[in-house]
């Protein structure tokens, strides 16, 4: 394997890693289990998977791999806090959304290639890009493994 | 910059972010405001410090970087759960730990090319790198950032 593949294979792995620790966590809960609080007024676990299927589905355009699939997601779990959103899709359409979601941004990171990483991503104009190439789809791929590390920690919580 | 160091450098821009959040986060709290549980019968504060503070002085003899430098941190921070140790050390004892380890961690990274990264860490042998070649350090360099974003994401629920 050549050096860039590694690097960029390595990554791939933990986001996968993550993604499944998350399929496991989040998609056996009961409805009721999902409106747990994972601290005492805190975010319930049924808007933490929104949130982290809202943020996901940014990422397929962020990274140039297509539309979004539910920027319906965008109000309840990004713009609002949570119980604050007059409409909130259902444990079962969550659990769809974020299977569709993750399956195309799966298929999508298949076509890439290890400087495809490199690239810039969409947020990013041109010009700041060729001063700042740092700011590329890899560490997009980066600060959303994070991400998703940041609330399992949390969600984990209400789970045990 | 070489595509070797365009991974290199964003997979450690994220690890000195994360670290900054986690100065920022602990470094200011007393130690009453340390003794919090993130919910309630879960890790204090201080617990999730010292143990960070742990995993991080494990980073060095895995990665080459030297020998640890705060082995008394096992017992009270990995082998026992929260509340269970005999001793543990004090807020400002935590404190200096987490500053001198991650110091001598930035330093030896700085010492490393992107190559070296590609390396095998401490705790597999030559035999099975050959065969699973991401096992290397960088693997153990985003697996820790994520280690660390996975507690912090616990760490705010207390300090909120």
């Amino acid at each position: 394997m050549a050096n860039e593949q590694l690097f960029s294979s390595g990554a791939l792995n933990l986001w996968d890693t993550n993604i499944d620790r998350a399929d496991k966590l989040f998609s056996g809960l009961t409805p009721d289990q999902l409106a747990k609080e994972i601290a005492p007024g805190k975010n319930r676990l049924i808007y933490l998977w929104g949130h982290l299927t809202a943020v996901h589905d940014r990422m397929l355009p962020l990274l140039g791999l297509g539309p979004r699939l539910h920027p319906e997601f965008d109000d309840p779990f990004l713009s609002s806090p949570d119980k604050a959103a007059p409409h909130t899709p259902s444990a079962e359409e969550i659990k769809e959304a974020w299977n569709e979601v993750n399956g195309k941004l799966r298929a999508g990171f298949a076509t890439l290639s290890p400087s495809d990483w490199l690239q810039k991503h969409a947020s990013v104009s041109e010009e700041d890009f060729a001063k700042e190439p740092l700011r590329n789809r890899f560490a997009i791929l980066l600060s959303r493994t994070n991400h998703l590390s940041y609330h399992l920690g949390q969600a984990i919580l209400a789970t045990k």
